[in-house]
């Protein structure tokens, strides 16, 4: 099979003329004089071949791509994107369809280790960046200095000059352990990812602290899990919960796949959500609409996340708040028992 | 903030130079003679202000965009990705993975009704095209007249001139539906997306008819299902079946998230898997693993789908057989009892 695209020369073979010949009629210069034949010729070729000017010259010409990069965090360093997370996928879904809409197409790209995104963004010529999640310092680094545009999601990153869209985790999570407070519950887990400085987890774990604290509940460091956000680290958790000697009777998770996780752990220990352990998650993914028992949860508008990240990069003139913070709700489900 | 990209103009007026002269010593033409203390202003004012030249004009000039396409099935046409599927976000993962790794950038693009692929291709330079999934028939008619390689993972579109990836479809769901049959099940339910022409739940449907047919059991329309592949169409047919008159006792779902539907539905319907109704899924996502009771399935090589569909794209001068067809297995977990 054929794997080269035409360009001007076939056209220029083909229609038995020459390559500016074709490059004047396809660009449809004024400033030269062919004749009608000719440019029919070249018309014919260029219908009969196939051919379509490239996006590439446009973009040389415009100094625009329509091109938006996406940074989903990854598994590891230089591994795969954390697709497992349904809220990636949620989140990618939604940047896609508002760019589409918009006349931009998405490129994603992982890094390699020590590859620096800006290398990426400047070889394409990004119209703008979106990073999702936290990254090491050093990632931030170079981005400073670009012009393109960038949009982080879901990082806490003040001091960089930088769009950022965020929900106010830390009331959030807090919001999630009182709800549990007032259920009557006082050994309360925390179940997370990483917590790291500048990271919605670490927000989210203050938040916990917050709400224990104002109800005089000490935090107990046997009560803290972090992993990793997978259904995977839950079952784990929720297997060690189980078997844990002065058992939490409620779970607070940061994000609904580990809270599904946890479950799922849980049931195999012959422990039952929430007759024996309350849980609350985070997110509001369909994972939470469709676990079992169903996901109280703090639900985020992942659709207006993406949303806005893309407004912010197209149409950002006169955007004088660079922090956009959108609203959170708790939804009542079935995974909290009054103790 | 700056949303503009630094261009050639800009290094000019920060070296006090000719946009000429710039592009000289960027493109470094040894057909020009400059000072010495040109080129070093030149390459100052391109440090300063973080210029990097365009991929978008080596693209033109190689003809060549190291940039591969991706299609996923949106979930109505015009609308968003169908990412609630975990496969989808899987394969994604391993084509992005695989394209990185090979110096290529993956560009993902639903398209609008009525919108042409080719259009975009062309548009990008895309150097390879990976379709998952079927589309209508006039989705292909286009791309059929492209010198871009295109890659169809899931389809059944055997006239076309392009490449593809699948498994054996309907053998597959005739070993799932056989391994019920060998349990003792004779009324056995067939649950799945909308069953198309050239689609694998097409071909999933004629293996589990030649497993029934081998058996002497008659196919009773009451106990196929169709619809969407969601948890939430799942969850539907899970109550429908709970409430049938002459039950079946088992159920083949092309899909491991319908089967996890399915589970939540009977379970609400206060009928248990496998005690109740036995059920083997498809795809042996991260769900099949993770719902409770666990999935027995049949587990396709997800990664290998998306590293091979890259691999055709880049490397194919030698390649004769089109269709690439990979293994798959049969899973037992629990959520199968003997009748």
């Amino acid at each position: 099979m054929a794997t080269r695209r035409i360009n001007m020369k076939d056209i220029a073979r083909e229609a038995n003329v020459s390559v500016a010949t074709v490059s004047y009629v396809i660009n449809k210069r004024k400033d030269q004089t062919i004749a009608k034949s000719t440019i029919k010729r070249v018309e014919d070729a260029v219908k009969k071949l196939g051919y379509v000017p490239n996006l590439a010259a446009k973009a040389l010409v415009e100094n625009k791509s329509y091109l938006i990069g996406v940074v989903i965090p990854q598994t590891e360093p230089g591994k795969q994107f954390m697709f497992s997370n349904p809220f990636y996928g949620e989140l990618l879904s939604s940047i896609e369809f508002v760019a589409r809409d918009k006349g931009y197409h998405v490129l994603i790209s992982g890094t390699d280790v020590d590859q620096s995104y800006l290398e990426i963004a400047n070889k394409r010529g990004l119209d703008g960046i979106i990073i999702v999640g936290i990254h090491p310092d050093n990632y931030y680094e170079d981005l400073k200095n670009t012009s393109i545009p960038v949009v982080l999601i879901d990082s806490y990153c003040d001091n960089l000059p930088f769009f950022s869209i965020s929900i106010e985790d830390r009331k959030s999570a807090k919001i999630a352990t009182q709800y549990l407070i007032n259920k009557g519950h006082r050994k309360i887990a925390f179940a997370s990812g990483v917590i790291t400085g500048n990271g919605v987890t670490y927000e989210r774990f203050l938040g916990y602290k917050d709400a224990l604290e104002e109800a005089n509940i000490e935090v107990n460091d046997d009560y803290i899990y972090s992993g990793t956000v997978s259904q995977e680290y839950g079952a784990d958790i929720g297997l060690k919960i189980a078997n844990q000697k002065d058992r939490p009777t409620a779970i607070f998770s940061t994000a609904d796949i580990i809270a599904f996780g946890i479950i799922n752990g849980l049931k195999k220990a012959k422990l039952s959500v929430p007759n024996d352990i309350s849980i609350v998650g985070f997110d509001d993914t369909w994972i939470a609409r469709d676990c079992d028992p169903q996901l109280t949860t703090i639900k985020q508008d992942v659709f207006k996340k993406g949303q806005k990240a893309v407004e912010l990069l197209i149409d950002n003139e006169n955007i004088t708040n660079k922090n956009t913070v959108l609203d959170i709700e708790l939804i009542e489900r079935e995974s909290v028992a009054q103790l």
